[in-house]
């Protein structure tokens, strides 16, 4: 009996936003490591797993990636059907081709079933599109964390070009800015910032560049992923979040994702 | 009774890469306004629905941007429930935002439901990841259409820094490449080509940016959506469909997705 690994991205926080393939290999799972952002709602969808919560968030625990590469080898080693479930989609700043890699190596059967990444959804939930016919044709996405290559973008890129989003630089957009600004980028450019998307929380700020350094973030979601909208799209009159329309009634669910 | 607006996201083409919301409401659907890039197979998901094929394939016949909007408008007043299915994510070079706008300005309630991007997806299928720890931590998405911004990419990004992926770009890779080589990416650069994602037709191929130029694409792909991508990702050794396994008896569906 051979075992398998399905790299599944889980999308941006509703359970609604998986596909249906990644339904379909969580029902049949035997084990699944979930990462941290992965809503614990998800776990009723894998009723004969055992649910394994791996990865970090902020500062807590986190679970080195090589013993969960580790792990994830090992059980489909012994025959079992892994899911390693991650959020948004695996290969988006998800470490995902690592874990490729080493299935490769170790001559484990695995597949990759893409997920809704947050990086175009979340803003997209908020009525941000990132590409818009007249004001941006193109995107760039880049993690917070990599300060050296944020700085090189501004310097090279400039506003106007393209839509900028950001993951994972809420807790650093301070200095984010002040290098934006120093790389001549207008203090004016519209820019919007989409705390926990596609949950009840969902938070959307949307001011200018400058603003953005110093807006204040709610403390209930000082540790929730956020996304960072650099660019003209941020400014279009599209809010899907706070100037929403209740649901029509038709139409039984999430408030807060729908728009008149 | 008030009508509504669901602006989708189908994914690449698989219709197991449909959200379960997407599925959802097709099936709830009085009337479907498909892109021709949407899989014919998803019909089937809106018995109820009149489904009405829009837009553009290659040179083929296209309803006028302003028509479709005008469908949605009238449908969604008349009160009906109304999918306006695209390929991908509404918000990724799809038009949806200019649809968005058009709906907040006519009144009508919407909301956004996102798809998998096949700017991520096709290449993760093929198992080329857009971010890779080490070699790219993040990546820019463009079209080949527009090219006099893929030019000014081409000379403001030194190669290495980013993974470059380009829609609708494989009519034009040849000027494509030409423009790259002239701003001294090196010939050399890992690129791919991936043709029909996620259907059971999908192709790819991967070489390096100074072969992609004249890489001979099947006839019968010829008119196929195509995904461009250049950087070191592109060479990583992890290949899911010229590689491929069969998938195990116990996971029954696409060959194609599976790896060892």
């Amino acid at each position: 009996m051979t075992g398998f690994v399905s790299l599944i991205g889980a999308g941006p926080g509703d359970p609604d936003l998986l596909t249906r393939k990644a339904v379909r290999r969580l029902r049949e799972a035997d084990v699944v490591l979930a990462d941290a952002l992965v809503s614990p709602q998800l776990r009723a969808l894998a009723p004969g797993a055992d649910w394994i919560a791996v990865g970090k968030r902020g500062g807590g625990e986190q679970t080195p990636q090589a013993a969960i590469t580790r792990q994830l080898i090992d059980s489909a080693a012994a025959g079992l059907k892994v899911v390693r479930l991650k959020g948004g989609d695996p290969f988006v700043l998800g470490r995902g081709g690592e874990e490729a890699l080493a299935l490769v190596d170790a001559g484990i059967a695995f597949e990759v079933v893409p997920g809704v990444t947050a990086a175009v959804s979340a803003p997209a939930l908020a009525g941000i599109p990132v590409t818009h016919r007249g004001l941006s044709s193109g995107f760039i996405v880049l993690t917070g964390s990599n300060r050296e290559l944020i700085d090189r973008v501004f310097a090279s890129i400039p506003p106007g070009w393209l839509t900028l989003v950001i993951m994972m630089g809420v807790g650093s957009r301070a200095s984010l800015v002040t290098r934006a600004l120093e790389r001549s980028w207008p203090a004016w450019t519209p820019a919007a910032l989409i705390l926990d998307a596609a949950t009840p929380r969902m938070w959307v700020w949307r001011g200018s560049l400058g603003q953005l350094a110093t807006v204040a973030v709610p403390a209930a979601l000082s540790d929730a992923p956020g996304t960072i909208v650099i660019g003209e799209v941020a400014a279009l009159p599209i809010d899907l979040i706070n100037g929403a329309l209740a649901t029509p009634a038709s139409l039984p669910e999430e408030a807060g994702h729908v728009c008149a």
